[in-house]
């Protein structure tokens, strides 16, 4: 296991062209991470589109990420609807390199307590690497009860957790935080995603972001997250106003995949139609907007 | 366009046995809703899990319906959270014999107003076989407006609408189904699922109801259909008491599927492991309920 979980662990997309992934623009991407200094990647994860791409797909782009990636470690969801498409992704993904991988309870039908503790318990009795434990009830409808969470993170693969930090508000999932901290075994490193609460979630217990933004603007999220373990309010403050207008606009598409897909293209880091199917990106207005922002900003 | 929606639609479940398709066992089940006179089969809806298969597999559980169908229509989900595999699913099914197309606004991020319209609408210039708008928000977290729903309803080959009973609650969703019927064209047939409140949307306009649990009971929805649809209140209450515990079992697990799969297991329809992992079957004492319900009632 020699994978360590802290910093920053950026979120890049994938790309799409014609219904198919863009493999020579994911792999820019994930050279641009590397190039910003990442501490590890995140390919595939809700960000990088995994749960609408097909098992061969997500295998070729795992091993396409680690052979970019160099020394950065990759991690990988292996979130499926079916335990038994799980299990196999998780036997591809650590063939194909990945160092970690990346565990929602995904489902079709909204999952109950004993099946989400017996889905990680299985997965953890066919894996060698860590495992990390995605809390995302927005897209899973599952929410986790301290209790629960507290008994996955003994199983002995498991070594992150990665929570929301707005779920059900900014306020209740700091206080999650700050309660579930102290009660995980030493070996567990707390992680904080939702991009705008995660400087104070790193000053406050925290130990690896998982960004979405930070898969688009690495520089930009590398210098927060130095910033943010310095405990350098000023240096926090200043950062967080140069990404406050994207999250807001995120935040009002319910997410942030559409407007960093939107904001991927106007960078020419991926063409049109880079959203699988059925999504769609921003509205005209708001691409105008957010092309002025990267204009005056200039985020990378 | 031959399918004419009415009646009862039956939703059998795909048994599993050792992570696969006990295809056996479903086309057993598909032979009972027939000899019941079902006036269609469901085959591969949310009840049959659909969203936990493959492509291959849908196609060959959709010809081994279709086979063992006669002249019953068969109709199945296309539901995907990929549009570009809805497509191809569309094909798959139709090639297969499916009557009919069940669309549900299927997703991994909740999707928005237009990507919901976007979807029906490319799916509708693909297909020549009737569809049917699925409003499932249990699973989708999607809510259609009624704008929404009556513009999906103007496309050509949409002709029936499969709304849900009970969401938020009964009342409310009795109301918006009164409310939205008289808007609708005169070519969509309304229908109807969630099993409790299905009699009386029956009788209150709605003509087609999709029961799951009329997948495993064939002959007695089938009574329960008939007396609604003979606006016969007595016979009603008479069926609805026999169902009542099944259904408020099934509304204790959060949907009805873990409830029928353990009631198909004590009546020797499917084998033990017969839901998709990582769904669980019911807890020892319901079990054990269940099964004394069953030998009570005989229910078939």
């Amino acid at each position: 296991m020699s994978i360590s979980f802290h910093g920053l662990s950026a979120f890049p997309i994938t790309p799409m062209q014609q219904d198919k992934p863009d493999e020579a623009r994911f792999a820019a991407l994930i050279t641009r991470l590397v190039e910003a200094k990442v501490d590890s990647i995140g390919a595939l994860g809700s960000t990088g589109s995994y749960a609408f791409l097909t098992h061969t797909e997500r295998e070729k782009l795992t091993r396409l990420a680690v052979s970019h990636a160099g020394s950065i470690p990759v991690l990988v969801s292996i979130g499926a609807i079916h335990l038994r498409d799980t299990l196999l992704l998780a036997e591809d993904a650590q063939k194909a390199g990945a160092k970690a991988l990346l565990l929602p309870p995904m489902s079709y039908f909204p999952l109950r307590d004993e099946e989400v503790f017996t889905l990680y318990e299985t997965v953890n009795r066919h894996v060698s690497v860590p495992l990390i434990v995605y809390d995302t009830p927005g897209t899973t409808q599952f929410h986790f009860s301290d209790a629960l969470m507290q008994h996955i993170c003994e199983l002995s693969h498991v070594r992150s957790i990665k929570l929301p930090s707005g779920s059900p508000t900014a306020e209740e999932a700091a206080a999650r935080m700050a309660r579930l901290l102290p009660t995980l075994p030493e070996s567990i490193t707390p992680g904080i995603s939702g991009d705008p609460t995660a400087a104070q979630a790193l000053i406050h217990g925290a130990r690896i972001w998982y960004s979405e933004w930070g898969g688009l603007f690495p520089r930009l999220a590398r210098h927060l997250t130095d910033a943010a373990l310095a405990k350098n309010e000023a240096e926090i403050t200043r950062i967080e106003a140069i990404f406050a207008p994207f999250w807001a606009m995120s935040a009002r598409y319910n997410g942030s995949l559409r407007v960093i897909a939107s904001a991927a293209e106007i960078m020419n880091l991926a063409g049109p139609g880079a959203l699988p199917r059925p999504l769609q990106g921003i509205s005209q207005d708001d691409y105008g907007q957010l092309a002025a922002l990267i204009h005056t900003h200039q985020p990378a």
